[in-house]
């Protein structure tokens, strides 16, 4: 694993890159994020390169390693992901909280299935990337534990559980086309029924040992 | 599309087949299944050939075109299917009739990838395969508005949601290996709480047109 080059921080005004680079650079970039969302995070590099118009040698050069490409592609989203979470855990309606964070994730899933792909899977030479993981880890465990104490929240409800919803979402994301977003929204619907408390609570199965990273693959 | 052969008929006592073609078709049938479940339908018959060891050109002596080795390799799951259908028509309590063909159904297909894509994609260059997906829709229908007349369903349920939440499955299946099963179980768990009536109903987003064919491909 090579040192985080420098060209892979953000843009800022200080960037050394020339204007043309930068223009090539944005390039990829674009054509990485269409790419992802049509195919999912397995395209292959000389794909994006010949959808950006570039050679595969310009594309390695801009961008070392596949992860470095996959992280700088996601880097707006990431952060709005970031801040849906950060405004949920400042709610002081927890049912609020925890619905929106789920529905507002699950719209994003169903907007862009390459992005799902990128911000749960795990790239473990990417330490940047497994701290924002672990913060929305962390993050997404309080919101379910304040809804639950709350009342509002099945007591049942278990963290994998909202993996277990990805899951479910992505498959209704990638069998629905064009009506992804509309057939996804119908399904949070029935999962956040059924998540609530309401009257008495009938048992479920329980709950599978679900990792974040096992939605890598599912689209 | 030519006439339907007779070796594609269902084996019986007085098939003519010699012992050791029958044999060679049990093998093909076989490895088929276990192509289909590990791969889905869309596996290449040059694959389902080199897994049960024979030629490609013996495989479409057998089964001259895909449709009929798919359906013969899913004959008795197909009888399985249509069985749990009729016992749920039968049943007295329209809750228990339509809870028990979901779940079986979703049961199903967490156990093998490959029958639900068999069973609900569409052929429509084989008519056997058309009417029993036709029977399946049909009975469901008459499912699902016994249990919402019985006031057991929501009223808002539409019969797409059940392609919808069979989607959701898929998508748990897929993600989740080796506890499909249980992933599954769970999710139809949580899915049939919010489909049952139970207290006050809240509104959820409209309905979305979708066929059992958009299964196909979905896993």
């Amino acid at each position: 694993m090579p040192a985080q080059p420098s060209h892979n921080a953000p843009v800022s005004g200080s960037d050394p890159l020339r204007a043309d680079a930068r223009e090539n650079r944005d390039r990829i970039l674009r054509a990485a994020r269409e790419a992802y969302a049509l195919h999912g995070i397995d395209v292959p590099i000389s794909a994006i390169a010949r959808r950006a118009g570039v050679g595969v040698a310009t594309l390695y050069r801009r961008f070392p390693t596949r992860a470095a490409l996959i992280e700088e592609a996601f880097a707006e989203q990431l952060a709005e992901c970031a801040g849906v979470l950060d405004e949920a855990l400042e709610d002081p309606d927890p049912w609020r909280a925890f619905s929106s964070v789920f529905t507002q994730v699950c719209a994003m899933q169903a907007a862009d299935r390459g992005f799902t792909h990128a911000f749960l899977a795990r790239f473990p030479d990417e330490p940047s990337y497994v701290g924002e993981r672990d913060r929305a880890e962390e993050g997404l465990a309080l919101l379910v534990r304040r809804a639950k104490e709350a009342g509002a929240l099945r007591p049942d409800f278990d963290v994998s559980d909202v993996v277990l919803a990805l899951l479910a979402n992505s498959g209704v994301v990638n069998g629905v086309q064009p009506e992804a977003g509309a057939a996804s929204r119908r399904l949070v619907g029935y999962l956040l029924e059924s998540f609530r408390t309401e009257g008495a609570v009938r048992p479920l199965p329980p709950p599978v040992r679900l990792e974040l990273e096992q939605l890598y693959g599912a689209g």
